[in-house]
């Protein structure tokens, strides 16, 4: 099951939903009131009982004819948690560019870990403002991101895919220049609009095997990045046994597991994004993410 | 005005007072229903009309006989923003203690700008889980912190104390070696309980002149920390308009200024915290911050 969160034109409020294959959008709330609400993060946080009732939900729904896609999960409980250098041919384009401020090594002996806020989520279709980052060094990063189901700190690598509650895709959006001169890079990444995500949550029973997804990337059609999760230096368990030892993880926490080879920085000049541009990350069985540059 | 956020014993649910000065808690919402909720970020949002309503009740209002306190923003609208390396003889401490993965120099160039999670906040009193870092190597950096009120992106330093709502005071408590290991210092700073903040807010309009205010902690009774905040690298204004260049800040949202020279990294050897310990963080005019180490 894909979910996703819509909303109506001109009409505040979210609403739950599941993507159909053809792309249209079911409103599960229109024929379940305990589905009502809209809130994602409430929603996963409901567990079992909330998922059994979407199921049931599904092949009764109406199609929402004028439903906008809106990220997933709009505002996560936390920043979310994103993971740098976790590819080892990107860990090699990142330390041969110039732009790590914190490089003492290529491959990194521990995960990488820093946030974006909540203000840097923009939905599938809406515009990444690359006119915000004054140093004309905007970089895209496709990423498959994990959703976290039931929370807990403390989690062990070997049951740590049963606190996952499924999968979107994120585009780790950076201004590298800030990036490298803020040293962390909470600046760099967590500019407002530079955080896509989407379009839908694969729930975590469609995918046995996350590192058989792959991620796939587009600039204006040309492919620049595509690597099997299974490349992972940190894989998914240890990065959430990693970023759980200390730190309590909540019912739609999101971590983005971070870029594989082929970002702008690694092109010699760099090939930053520019308005006009497109960029789409795709990971089959989840979907499409595509933002245009502005 | 110093206001607090408390709660009942055994009960769910918090409430917005006021800290008078024999420490006594009143009780606003309960003289002003517009008042309630309980909600800093929310009352926050309600500008100056909400905080007109506050010093209104302020005169009526009840002492709460058995308030606990809460942390002032147990939930920001982010994670907290907090700043690295923001005083120049902390700045040579850290260098020189080893435990800096991205250090080119002593003194930044730009903010060095982190984050904490919401999970790491804990209140006045409570205990600093140091058993949670595994590497035995927590510290204490006793800091100021800035309470948005009016958000905003692009603000200038011109006009940025005017999107100030208050002052609190926040223990930004580092596993060390986490800090060094994972490079960037989410999961090193992040921990659960890591982030004592309180006792209070004390309102903007009691500070005419933050730069005026001294930062003082003290472990197990002993002088460690004793700082202007005039001696910021970055002050306040250029803070607010370094984080706001590119994301957006919210009523509620919380920057740490960053720690004066004094922490226990600063020792040869170093002085990490232990059990039993407390670690006690003063700002004069908004109160004491005091948290046992467990």
């Amino acid at each position: 099951m894909r979910l996703v969160t819509f909303r109506k034109p001109h009409k505040l409020g979210t609403h739950l939903g599941a993507l159909r294959e053809d792309g249209a959008v079911l409103d599960l709330a229109a024929v379940d009131p305990a589905l009502a609400g809209g809130n994602m993060p409430a929603f996963i946080a409901g567990g079992a009982p909330a998922l059994q009732h979407a199921r049931a939900a599904l092949a009764r729904a109406p199609v929402a004819e004028d439903a906008v896609l809106c990220a997933p999960i709009p505002r996560p409980p936390k920043n979310i948690f994103c993971v740098g250098k976790n590819y080892h041919e990107h860990a090699k384009e990142f330390a041969g560019s110039g732009f790590d401020a914190s490089a003492k090594e290529v491959v990194p002996e521990a995960p990488v870990v820093f946030s974006k806020p909540a203000t840097a989520i923009i939905a599938t279709g809406e515009t990444i403002p690359a006119h915000l980052d004054p140093t004309g060094s905007t970089d895209y990063e496709g990423e498959l991101a994990v959703v976290i189901g039931q929370g807990g700190r403390g989690i062990p690598a070997a049951t740590a895919l049963k606190h996952v509650f499924g999968y979107t895709i994120v585009n780790d959006v950076t201004a590298r220049t800030l990036q490298h001169r803020h040293r962390q890079w909470v600046l760099g990444k967590g500019i407002d609009g530079f955080c896509p995500m989407g379009p839908a949550i694969l729930t975590a029973d469609a995918v046995p095997d996350p590192k058989a997804l792959r991620v796939v990337t587009h600039v204006n059609g040309e492919k620049r990045q595509d690597a099997p999760v299974a490349d992972l230096i940190f894989d998914i368990p240890t990065l959430i046994a990693a970023i759980s030892a200390g730190i309590t993880l909540e019912p739609g926490d999101v971590i983005a597991t971070g870029t594989p080879v082929g970002v702008g920085i690694g092109f010699t000049p760099p090939q930053f994004l520019k308005a006009g541009d497109v960029v789409r990350v795709e990971v089959a069985g989840i979907g499409v993410l595509e933002n245009p540059v502005g």
